[in-house]
């Protein structure tokens, strides 16, 4: 009986047959980097691959006791985190070979609940602008976005099950919907941050990658101890609530874009669901451009060792957004900071009637390589003001490329965000 | 002419000096080294000292362009940040030894201002509870407060004019307050934290110590980069309208401390300031608490690694606060953050009436060194909302150690919460 390769099996799948030893970590293992061995030289997810301790441990974990609710499943570390036993290089030439003493608090965390640690995953230059050597796994002449650029494409092209990613501005969401895998940024603050490299201290949040929302809800629990957010019974469809939030750059997004979303809406209202639009509130409109000034201004201070000592090897676009930081006013970011407290706190309202908000995750299509990872824009505000946000890949666009939509929950509802999510995974995940 | 020693200047002073020539770094250097050489065998401030390093920057500092708002000030780091020419051990034997590549943002950005850095001071383990050795100036029997411990003892003893602290809980309330000096914590969110050991993503602050209002909002000014932190105008203390904030650990400050404000509260008022009782807001009571629960809860988590691969070199009081945050369940967290959440946004009700608020930085003098570093309670509410705060040094209690009060701003008030902080001191430093 011919069975598809272990490499495609999802995180919440295999994790069922590795619990009831079904089947083992060492086989999942050699799958993925076989599977790796494959795909890498055209993809270039990695920056940093460790086979050998993978399989070892791998094979502790199939002779040893079971541990949390990754055991046995390989696992993708962003390289903006630090990991103990291998590199950690920030996507900058400054940190080259540099080894960090302890692991990054969410890698410690993987690896307690028993997640295999395959390697290091592509970074673009401190998660910001400059692009890594990845690309698309559905062209490679695209881009695979950024900055989490190398896990989005691993677990697309299912060298992985599972991988780790950052977003300051909308570097989760963005790979998620050019690599169309699910991606999961949650609430602000849910995650801890110590042992990554902090970019910008109120945006940068820590979130994950994985083929279905079931999946990236299991990280999720992992990531936060939290087993609320795991996906058990979905919610019925009929009722819920979705308030359709084309945002401030609707003008912008792909006709494909437009087409999607009025077919999704449709569909939606014909499963009985509330969907309603939901005008832009004045507190937002500006929120987008609000967080690139904050963005600049706090990479500008977290990096200022790395101007001080290494200015020569930081990229001309970095360098253009430290000095745009550098020379904002201190006044001028204070104000910035209390408006950005004011729409967290406004934020709320959004929630009053609707249960998650559904917003464009990027313009369209994944664009060519050479012209950079893709805009922002899509995240940004939803960055700025800490809301947890669900990328769901839903269709393509003429290119053949993955289109899809994120889902906005209130701060702190992540375990109602992924149950819902799933549950439109479920109904509209083959639109 | 017999002058005092370069040790005694304050940062201020010292600053307007050495940018008119009219004295040298190298001998201010010297001059606080010597003092360290005198002192350092009973206080114990110091983890780590480089004199030669100190005295060779400080040479160039002379012959070279003026730098920033630190030029050439000797500079204490507190043993939680990394510096990439000195160990970082964070207070905790897991890093012994330790050396970081590079410099933490703070520590970067008072270089490039012209800090001369001497040493890293003491901090408890990981900034929690287990003290270190330092002893309090003024008595060497009696604790200087934790978890800033080495900072706070050499700023109070002419060691140092300025030092970098952090606060968690109190950390750097507290030992101000114990030892007799100005303790600034800003806003949360105001100054980088990239490159020092984070315990709780939602508290940790970084702040500084100096030994006058002035000195304390001159390097509050270069964490900052924002020139308008400096005293320069400073208010009139008559239409003042200070909020009189007892809180809700009232009933455990010392006779010392409430005969200290009631005479200050009686002088703000024959001054003309309008010094009103604020009634604790039903959403701040229980305050204190949450924040003991989401350190807890963060802690653990971001002491991931440490609890994962070094457990039996974590004490047992820390060990204690890491399983209460472990057993903390998700759900209960995430409300928590939400209420939280909820009281930053209420607070700035608390400044409709009141330019700033006064409140107990501690329960009164500083105890026993081997009975710990002190009770946190009358810095948690305010850490966990984010706030200004300074502490001011304001008299002395029955066994002559200082006494003093806190004043709290809104969020990113900072500027005016130092200036009104200097004409306070100025008035009333000598009670």
């Amino acid at each position: 009986m011919k069975q598809p390769p272990l490499h495609r099996l999802g995180a919440a799948d295999a994790a069922r047959l590795l619990a009831r030893r079904e089947i083992r970590a060492v086989d999942l293992v050699r799958s993925c980097l076989d599977r790796i061995d494959e795909r890498e030289p055209e993809i270039h997810a990695f920056v940093h691959l460790d086979a050998d301790a993978a399989l070892e441990h791998a094979r502790r974990l199939d002779t040893g006791a079971l541990h949390g609710l990754l055991h046995g499943l390989p696992l993708g570390v962003k390289d903006l985190f630090d990991t103990y036993d291998m590199p950690s290089s920030y996507g900058s030439p400054i940190y080259a070979g540099h080894r960090a003493m302890a692991d990054a608090a969410v890698v410690a965390i993987c690896r307690e609940a028993g997640a295999v640690v395959l390697g290091k995953t592509v970074t673009t230059e401190f998660a910001t602008f400059k692009p890594g050597p990845t690309r698309n796994p559905f062209d490679l002449a695209r881009t695979p976005g950024g900055s989490s650029s190398g896990s989005a494409a691993a677990v697309a092209d299912c060298m992985l099950p599972l991988a780790l990613g950052t977003q300051t501005a909308a570097s989760i969401v963005r790979p998620a919907a050019y690599c169309g895998v699910v991606g999961f940024k949650p609430s602000f603050g849910r995650v801890p941050r110590s042992g990554m490299k902090l970019l910008s201290e109120s945006l940068d949040t820590v979130g994950c990658f994985g083929r279905s929302v079931e999946d990236a809800a299991l990280m999720g629990a992992a990531l936060t101890g939290d087993k609320d957010l795991l996906v058990q019974g979905m919610p019925e469809l009929r009722g819920l609530r979705i308030g359709l939030f084309q945002g401030t750059a609707w003008d912008r997004v792909s006709p494909e874009t437009v087409q999607l979303w009025e077919e999704l809406v449709a569909r939606m209202n014909a499963e009985g669901i509330v969907a309603r639009d939901v005008p832009i509130p004045s507190w937002f409109s500006g929120l987008s451009d609000l967080q690139a000034d904050v963005m600049a201004v706090e990479a500008s201070m977290s990096l200022s060792d790395e101007l001080r000592r290494h200015p020569e090897l930081l990229s001309a676009n970095l360098m253009t957004m430290l000095e745009k930081g550098q020379q904002t006013d201190g006044r001028t970011h204070s104000q910035n900071m209390v408006v950005a407290s004011a729409a967290k706190a406004k934020a709320f309202e959004l929630f009053r009637d609707h249960d998650v908000l559904l917003a464009p995750s990027a313009a369209g299509e994944a664009g060519w390589a050479h012209e950079g990872t893709g805009d922002p824009m899509y995240g940004r505000s939803w960055s700025l003001i800490g809301l947890p946000c669900l990328h769901l890949p839903l269709g393509r666009g003429k290119h053949g490329m993955p289109l899809g939509f994120q889902l906005i929950g209130k701060a702190f509802g992540d375990a109602n965000l992924l149950s819902v999510g799933a549950s439109i995974q479920r109904q509209f995940g083959s639109l």
